[in-house]
């Protein structure tokens, strides 16, 4: 039997952090609850709290305590209101610096109707040349979740690290499992940042930002020690890398990936090698944020016929 | 009618340059040749020319100049040998700098058996821990080819650029067309460097190397300017950007597939940025060459709405 | 007349942030004051906080709030203690990556033999081939200072950021004047982390790590605002940029170097380019943290004659 | 007795390659030549060549074979000509690129009057606020110079490699001896680019470009094999490393400096890491071109004490 917890949001974070446990929860409990969106606008259009990616939380898991892994399963993550917000210019950095002066100003945003029966999103007021670009589906994601940093640390939800954070990744779906190295007693799991949709990249600065309805698990992997946030699609395994430049959080994934292999598949690094060689797929989480998000990641079916 | 050259190659060439033609052909022309491996060996395992990626041709595409698009179409690339090689170890630079320490010597190979009929490579000699891991489906994909660059340089075919080169990219392979700015009369098109197999980011420093079969042809688009090298998959279509850090690769690539937006497409950079915030697509070429290679696409299903 | 407040830290912060304030001092204050080495030790060589940057502090400076100047004038920086320690290896990331495996382990230090009347440094066991290198003379500095970053964080004392923090630069020593933008209600000061000699960049991970007895001054400049760290050390102005790649750490020095010329000088970018373009020296602060450091600067001899 | 050529250039080359030999000298002889500036204009401000950096040269140095190193010692570099010219505007990717749009548009240039008598430099329209600038002391520096690279390349003066090429470093000037790895039989030295004065990090995109007279003289270090470009100003013994990012040319500079340590001093990388870890230097050459320049250095007064 799970325990399923109702858990309404009164405070949010700007930081992940060490902040003041919202809830206790066992391993394998289930927490249903909401996040505002990265502006600080809840379900209501209502603007509760001051923005940067404001979080739920933290929930404080029993039991966990530095050097174990804090797992979240991702059972559901659903826009609650019908309008989402994105940039309206690629950013600066992500062009090349010559080309900015021929981009806008860089200001202004675009406002999108989200069809919450059909899942889908439509710009309220197209500029000129996607008169006709219609309904998009969503892709829910959470752009910024993690759990507390060592050493007393409160990270900026504008940024992202060991202890995950700001990653931005449109793979961060409903469905999907991802792992934290937990560093402080309880792990202290913050959640937020919701996009309906997002590129790859992150280039405008924002997905469709939009408040969520979410429902999730966590557990406790005792004694389990990871370094870096890893993920389970259903047909990947992934390593997550987050730092600038791109290069850098490449190698993070890289060897995150290369230590996944051994721990959970018994595969040292010539035999990890090998296989990743041909066989390892890189998506690009965002290329936007103070950390760039880079995902290292290979095909379940591959490590199953091992 | 199509004019079909068959060409047999007998001088190769490891940098791409301004070499004396080895063949002339007109627009809409095809050509049936045949590469060596990225080191010299020819399809019955002769090593018949220095390694280095070295490459077939130049062809020389009767009235292309500086301004214009030379575009290539892969109609098939097949290995021609029943043997492979790829490097053992991932590269020191892939990693974190710490880690490779925990990395062997770096040195070594493994051997590949491609069966030519199931179109599938295995390992030789696998590692410890990879013995079942069975046959891998051939992708086969060519990693270096392009133009000759301006101004009379001739670029090592180990490094990649404007002009093309070793960009060591898993999606350039039979079915899709690829796009060169053309920087001197004739285009000078050279091919080369095939693998049967590669992850991406070519992160053991090789795919599964081999010799090829190639048939393409060569279309001058007349007047057309581009700034580097662009495709089409027939899913997507796609700019490519080539340097390091890979955050530069990603700015040429984004650069470039807003300029494809507005040049085929109509779409000022206003609208090319709210189409791309949560359209765009990248894909990691390499992370192992000088010049790392970016991709960034998008669908050309969206485009067609608009 | 000027306050002197002899302060004996009793508590020290491993991260730099909103802590409670240790000491509460008015603009034009003098602080004489203690800190440990990087590893937590004191001047006795005894083991009283943990290691990490431990930092003295923070200072609150009456008056500041957030878009104020804080300056602080370092009027002494003094070894206490007769032995200092380095790392013994260059870190890898400093080296090309293939070099990495021909460095040792990367473990084990060296001692220093501090003489605090001449002002020398002499390794303790030199490895071979140093026998004869003798003694160095000091520069002291202070490697890890800054003001608590917006927002509620709290950051580690290993990285750096607009709010100070690990910069290691050699350049910040006893007669250099530095300013902080102010984040948070009284600033809030942090100091610590010092070195007898570094050399630039930090490359084996440390200066000669060393207590140090500390004189110092907060003065408030009310209504100032700045982003990013700036400095005067008599002969030059300086902006100091703080991030990865280099590159970026580089763009963030030189931006706030224009900033200066046109705040403090009346140039606007048009004419501060044509001075930097021909007149600008950057130094390379550390290339071993998280965030690496740069430094920009000017001769303020030629911004007299304007 | 040394041989002295007095060399009149009457081709130039915008690569550097295996182009025919403009001079054949022995080891030992010193030539005495001219440059045009970047722009391709000579002592008389006429326009003989097409712009990029083009080179005098090349030199074919008797005897020199792969795997040696060629030596030049610069003798004299004097500007020829009373006009120099520079970039208006520091170039987009030297600063935060959110910043781009508060820079103009980057174009024009800036004329300066150069008084060979005084060596001095000041503009001749000075930007308003820079009325009062007044002169500049000279520094004369070759931008541009460097030896064939290997395997048939020809590589744009814009950039710079293994074989040096556009560094920009403006401690290139007259006394300064500078060893190249030899890629080709001859070597094939080519020099050009001359600035009068240059910041660090070429930020405008130029030094004050002029012609030059140059009198160097070319060694042969038959059998030393070097990797990157090598340098002694009488005060310090340098190494270059040429790349992007900027973090990339600091680990080639780095990793040739210790082997400098090493192949010249007899110190093992233990011992290399201990000295370069408190005494080491860099400077940053250019953060404009393609390939950024770093230099690490060190003094020659410790290395004398070994």
């Amino acid at each position: 039997m799970t325990t399923v917890h109702d858990f309404e949001p009164t405070h949010f974070h700007t930081t992940i952090g060490s902040h003041e446990p919202a809830l206790r929860v066992a391993s394998g409990d289930t927490i249903r609850t909401w996040t505002v969106d990265s502006g600080g606008y809840d379900g209501n259009g209502e603007h509760i709290t001051p923005g940067g990616n404001p979080q739920t939380g933290p929930f404080y898991l029993e039991g966990a305590e530095p050097g174990d892994t804090l797992r979240v399963r991702f059972h559901s993550i659903r826009p609650n209101r019908a309008r989402g917000v994105t940039g309206a210019w690629v950013a600066p950095h992500t062009v090349d610096p010559h080309f900015v002066r021929r981009l806008g100003d860089g200001d202004g945003e675009d406002w999108w109707v989200l069809d919450l029966e059909r899942g889908t999103a439509e710009l309220e007021n197209p500029p000129p040349g996607l008169e006709s670009l219609g309904e998009l589906p969503f892709e829910p994601m959470l752009g910024c979740f993690g759990v507390a940093p060592a050493q007393g640390q409160a990270i900026s939800c504008a940024t992202s690290g060991e202890h995950g954070g700001n990653m931005d990744y449109r793979g961060f779906r409903a469905g999907v499992t991802v792992d934290f190295p937990v560093f402080v007693e309880g792990g202290l799991f913050h959640l937020g940042d919701g996009h309906a949709l997002q590129g790859d990249g992150e280039i405008v600065g924002t997905g469709i930002e939009v408040s969520m309805d979410v429902e999730f698990s966590l557990d406790l992997l005792k004694g389990k020690t990871i370094r870096w946030p890893r993920a389970d699609d259903g047909t990947f395994v992934m390593a997550v890398g987050n730092a600038r430049p791109l290069d850098q959080a490449i190698q993070h994934a890289t060897t995150e990936l290369l230590r996944l292999l051994e721990q959970d598949h018994g595969l040292d690094h010539r035999a990890g090698s090998a296989l990743l060689g041909q066989c390892i797929r890189y998506d690009v989480g965002n290329v936007y944020d103070p950390a760039y998000a880079a995902v290292a990641k290979v095909e379940k079916a591959l490590l199953e016929r091992l």
